[in-house]
């Protein structure tokens, strides 16, 4: 979905303008946590992944895909569900 | 799948460490889109989308309902898809 929506103008923006954006969006999560106010934090939320996303458009990375090899139902330091990592 | 995984862990690190995690692991994405190796790249953004995941779980935060709401197929400014701001 966000690759039609937005790849045109992320392309043409490129990948350090892309994540300069995600850098900022990540910063404005962390302003929104604290007021704790739902709605905000929802919209920050949705304004992270959705620049995250672009990001991974744009470097031809398929986002989901890369998570679901990475976290496939155990975390992939210790092997186990639920994670019992110690650090 | 997250929340089973992290969840009683990461309740125990706290929003802000959670946080700062995240943070972390966004300068690491930035390192590898440096690098543009597919293996580095493709770790990097399973594990920031993973520790987004973490902190959506630990402010009741639906991710997925989060991000769906705001982009549903048309850009959330414009209306329309292809985007067309001009910023």
């Amino acid at each position: 979905m966000m690759h039609r929506l937005y790849f045109h103008r992320d392309s043409k923006r490129g990948v350090e303008g892309t994540y300069n954006w995600l850098v900022d969006e990540v910063k404005e999560l962390g302003e929104a946590l604290k007021t704790n106010e739902k709605k905000a934090l929802e919209n920050e939320f949705a304004d992270v992944i959705a620049w995250l996303a672009s990001l991974a458009n744009i470097t031809s990375i398929d986002l989901e895909r890369a998570a679901l090899n990475k976290y496939d139902g155990k975390c992939p330091k210790c092997m186990r569900s639920p994670c019992q990592c110690t650090f």
